[in-house]
C-alpha cells in the first residue's frame, strides 16, 4: 500500500503572480521526483469547467444571488474531487491546486459578505474532512495587485471577468479575509510576499518548499 | 399591506403529463381574477435556465458526480427563490412552478440514493422556512408515463436529456420517493390519478383547486 499524496493549494486575490508561480512550483516538485496532478478551481475537469464559466460569465443579464454563486462554487468543488482530485491523492500523486476552498471564504465570505458558518456548512458537506496539506498565500497590497491585474489585462487585449469587475473595496476584503485565515491554521499556511520581484518570491517558495518536503518524506 | 401570494407547485415523473396540465392549472387561476406567475424547476431565470443546461446535458464527457448534481439544483433554485419566486410572492402574485424541492427529493434521494438529510441540509440553506402551500403530485405508473414519454419523443424528434435516459428502476424508485412525500405531508399535497384521459385529470384539478382556492380567500 502506497501512501496518499499530498495535496497543495495556491491562493490569493487578483493579479498576485499566483498562477505564474503554479508552473514554477508543479516543476520543483517534480524535479524531486514526486508524480504532480496541476488543476484549479473553479474548474478542473469538463463539467466543473462548464460551471466556472456560469461563475466567471460577466454578462448584464441578471445578477447572480450570492447563495447561488456559493453553491455553484461548491458543485464545481464536488465535480473537481470526485474526478480528479481524490482519485489523484489516492493512487499516491500529489495535487497542486490554483484556488480551493479558502478563495471561497476570502471571496464569498470576505468579499460578498456571506457569514462564514454557511460557508462551513457547504465545505463539511463536500470535503467531508479533506484539506489541503499545505496552502502557499500569495499576499501583496491591493493597489500593487491590481495595477499588475490591469496591464496584464491590457497586454493581452482581454476583458475583465465578474470577479475582477469588483472595486478596490473588494480586494481589501478578499485580502483580509485570506490573512485572517492564514492566522487561524499557522502550520497549514505559508504566507508568501509577492510583491518582490520572481526570483526573490520564488526563493521563498524553494524555502517553503524544501522545509515540507523534507518533513513529509 | 397585501397578503403573500401562494406557491402551487406541479410534481411528478417523465411523461406523467404534468407540464401539460400547468397551463389549463394557470388558466384556471387567471379566471378566478388571480395574478399568475408560471415557472419551471430547474430554471425560471436566464442564470438558472443555463445551470439547468448543465444538469440536462447528456454527453458522455464525464459522469455527474451526484453531490455536484444536488448543489446545482440548489444553485438554480437560489437564484430562482432571489430574483422571481420570493419578489413575486411579496407582490402578492400567487406562483405555479412545474416542479421544486419535492423533485430533489424523489429524483436525488430515491433515484440516485442521496441520504434525505444530505437534501434536507441544502434545503434548509436555500429556503430558509418557504415551501410551497399546495403541490399537484401528478401520478401513475412507471409503464404508462414511459410509453407516453417515448410517444411524445418520437412525435417531436427530440433526443432524451440527462434523465429521460434512465431505466425503469430509477422511475420506480422516484415515484415510491414522491409518494412518501405525499403521505408524509398530506395537508400539503394533492395526489391526482394522471393515467385516465385529460378530461378527467382536469376534474380531478378543478375539484382541488376549487376547494383550497376558496379556504385561502
Amino acid at each position: 500500500m502506497h501512501e496518499r499524496g499530498r495535496f497543495i493549494t495556491l491562493e490569493g486575490g487578483e493579479g498576485v503572480g499566483k498562477s505564474s508561480n503554479l508552473g514554477w512550483v508543479v516543476a520543483w516538485l517534480e524535479s524531486q521526483g514526486i508524480e504532480v496532478v496541476q488543476t484549479r478551481e473553479p474548474g478542473g475537469t469538463p463539467r466543473a469547467e462548464a460551471i466556472r464559466q456560469l461563475l466567471l460569465d460577466p454578462s448584464p443579464v441578471e445578477p447572480l444571488d450570492a447563495d447561488a454563486e456559493l453553491l455553484l462554487m461548491f458543485a464545481a468543488r464536488a465535480q473537481h474531487l470526485a474526478q480528479k482530485i481524490r482519485p489523484a491523492l489516492a493512487r499516491g500523486a500529489w495535487v497542486v491546486c490554483d484556488r480551493f476552498t479558502d478563495a471561497t471564504f476570502a471571496y464569498q465570505g470576505g468579499g460578498r459578505g456571506i457569514a462564514e458558518a454557511r460557508i462551513a456548512t457547504l465545505e463539511t458537506f463536500v470535503q467531508q474532512g479533506l484539506a489541503p496539506d499545505l496552502t502557499l498565500l500569495f499576499d501583496m497590497t491591493p493597489e500593487a495587485a491590481r495595477w499588475r491585474l490591469e496591464t496584464r489585462l491590457q497586454t493581452r487585449g482581454e476583458q475583465k471577468d465578474r470577479f475582477e469587475r469588483e472595486q478596490t473595496a473588494f480586494f481589501d476584503a478578499v485580502r483580509r479575509g485570506y490573512l485572517k485565515r492564514a492566522l487561524a491554521e499557522p502550520e497549514r499556511f505559508a504566507v508568501i510576499d509577492a510583491e518582490p520581484a520572481l526570483k526573490e518570491v520564488q526563493a521563498q517558495l524553494a524555502s517553503v518548499l524544501q522545509e515540507r518536503v523534507h518533513a513529509w518524506r
